[in-house]
């Protein structure tokens, strides 16, 4: 039986005539090489921030429900049009919505969880030796019936669940940059391409700046055993598989830096009562405030009060100290709406000692203040000011050795190639 | 129980923020008036017409079934973004694809044919004491479960087929002008707003250029009782009731004057073989070319050749000139890109004799030429010189006395007012 490929195009990928007609290009040369396809497409280039404006010139709260009935048409735009650029290469496609494609979600709008995929009209399509063509970030709510959305990036959660449903080796998401990266390209001119990332260590990156693959994604693929091909749309050489650690052949003890902007806030003078945390980050939580890291310093003296930070996104920050002026739990909020999180990430972190001891002395050395520190099994975060972010991150490029040149002359054995392309 | 009412609002009445929130404050003011309130919306401004041409610049010949596809998008986002204006107005909206709402067509994309209106979650929107919005334009294939689209205007028959399927009294079509009037207001100073007009003259003024109902539409309003209330939605007064002709108290022997730009094709020397007008309009329906008027003159002379002339929409011009190269049935094919056709309607024309005779004589005084003429029980037919119609418009009306002047003179009982508003 033919192997069945599914791949993803992001929104860039099919952002106007042209690129539809190279994705269908993509397309239709897996299926001339004997697969049978299915393509899951995000909308078109700024489709989705333009229906997005559009719903808040009209209202300040949209309802959710019909922010994703508006939302849904941009990816539904997507495959109708890549389904006419196929069929005049000769090939049939049919193009499903999400609904059709039977992904079938909670009812949480805008942020549903994909319960089940019901692969029937998509395996009736491929066993009429169709192309299959669905639309991206959205499903059906199995109560209601109702469309609803993934959250941003969903898309790669509808590919990566379609893999998994029809079981496929491999899901190829194909986007504007060529792989997964050691560095972002932007700000190291040396960055390496990555060609294996392990799920666990591709999870802490996604976390933590790597815009590359949707978080959601990675953790479907994960537990479903699911390798991810993370490649580039505009040529054809092999970009980065995501697998799990035990096919990856090495484990380098860094694999790469990541980092991200955000906004820090600091509650000085917390009350010392059980569950102020809980009301902080419960009422936060309420507000739809993300947060990511947080730090607090319990004092030792009993008398004294504690501090309380954490970041959040920037564009969260207003929300943010809206709902802590309104509990009224310490002495004052103090924020800092540009700082940058810098993150190591290596599944090989767990055997190797001195990791953080390094990074400390790396920006140390360059006199790049830390202002707050996190850390998990496999990666080291760190705060810094927000103008010293490209700094830190070449430096601890830099100090790791994780330049193409440098891994060039240490790995002549060709084992970073990937092992598996399609 | 409260009365249900359907209201449509066209591309236009949507378009933009504001008119959105003024088709928004409608629905809600006659929710507020006790009744239960379904509205179908078109896709805003020229949405349908920046989609079909996306669809253009991918393919020169798109698929219906993906056209259809990404037609049905426009009306959603309407819906969608409607449904969030009333829900800021203090009242619970939910909005339905065409699908959802139940409306089952047959499989011919592009211009599907309604089925059957299966109306179960619009009644239990609507038990749920919700405004039901349905995106109007689509249904679902019955079969295939494929997304269909009804053709242009669409949406008309989409609101009364479902003011049918409810039982409701009434269909409004809200739109950007105030009614059907005695001529085109453009063209005729002194038009006159009709408030009645039976389902057999709108349905031979909407297929003689009175563009502000769709052909469809009237049929299915005619064939299942709905009268069509047709408005407009930027001021309040009282529109044209559409209603069968035994409701309405009076029959004017002329009701209307309409008219319309086509092209007319004549072939010359027509083979004198049976089956020789079924080749020619067989073919040109194989192309999709819409003929409209067809005129033969066929020799008293056994051994002369015949001419056949028609008349089609100027677009389709080219096309209908291939066709007829083709396949060489006469000696000569002439076109005529520009010419106009004026009709004359009324349902009294049955009872009246002399209104051709008039017409024409009409015509003769301002030495305008008649090129071709067709009838119908309630309508006269003429095709003239492109450059002439606004002439012959006008003169027609004023020779019928079909100004509001001179019905305010003649009708001082106040029959031509509506009888039912709502």
């Amino acid at each position: 039986m033919a192997d069945t490929v599914v791949m993803k195009f992001g929104g860039t990928s099919v952002a106007d005539v042209e690129d539809v007609k190279r994705a269908a290009a993509r397309i239709v040369a897996a299926r001339e090489r004997g697969n049978q396809v299915v393509a899951v497409l995000s909308a078109r280039g700024k489709t989705t921030d333009e229906l997005v404006a559009a719903a808040y010139e009209i209202s300040k709260r949209p309802l959710e429900r019909e922010l994703d009935m508006l939302l849904s048409t941009g990816e539904r735009i997507s495959c109708a049009l890549c389904a006419m650029a196929i069929h005049d290469m000769g090939h049939e496609a049919i193009s499903l919505t999400g609904s059709q494609a039977g992904i079938v979600t909670d009812s949480s709008h805008t942020r549903a969880r994909i319960l089940e995929v019901r692969a029937d009209r998509i395996r009736a399509g491929l066993a009429e030796d169709r192309i299959v063509l669905v639309a991206g970030f959205q499903g059906v709510s199995g109560d209601s019936k109702d469309v609803t959305t993934l959250g941003r990036g969903g898309s790669d959660t509808t590919a990566v669940a379609i893999a998994a449903a029809l079981g496929a080796d491999v899901c190829e998401i194909y986007t504007d940059v060529a792989g997964v990266f050691s560095a972002d390209p932007r700000l190291v001119s040396d960055a390496r391409k990555l060609p294996l990332v392990s799920f666990d260590e591709m999870l802490e990156m996604s976390s933590s700046g790597a815009g590359v693959l949707q978080l959601r994604s990675v953790e479907y693929a994960r537990n479903h055993g699911i390798r991810i091909h993370c490649r580039s749309s505009f040529e054809d050489a092999p970009g980065t598989l995501v697998l799990a650690e035990d096919e990856t052949m090495e484990r380098p003890m860094v694999t790469a830096v990541t980092h991200a902007y955000e906004a820090r806030v600091t509650l000085t003078g917390l009350r010392d009562e059980p569950g102020v945390a809980g009301r902080v980050f419960g009422a936060l939580a309420d507000a739809n405030v993300n947060v990511d890291m947080i730090i607090q310093n319990e004092p030792i003296s009993e008398d004294s009060k504690a501090d309380l930070s954490f970041t959040v996104a920037t564009d969260d920050l207003s929300a943010a100290t809206d709902v802590l002026n309104g509990i009224n739990v310490g002495d004052a909020t103090e924020t800092d709406p540009h700082v940058g999180k810098v993150s190591i990430v290596g599944a090989g972190m767990r055997s190797h000692q001195g990791v953080a001891a390094k990074v400390f002395r790396t920006l140390g050395e360059r006199e790049i203040n830390i202002e707050m520190i996190s850390t998990s099994p496999i990666k080291i975060s760190c705060v810094v000011a927000a103008e010293r972010v490209p700094d830190a991150v070449r430096a601890i490029h830099e100090a790791f050795d994780l330049g193409a040149d440098a891994v060039r002359e240490e790995d002549p054995s060709g084992e970073h190639r990937p092992r598996v392309t399609s």
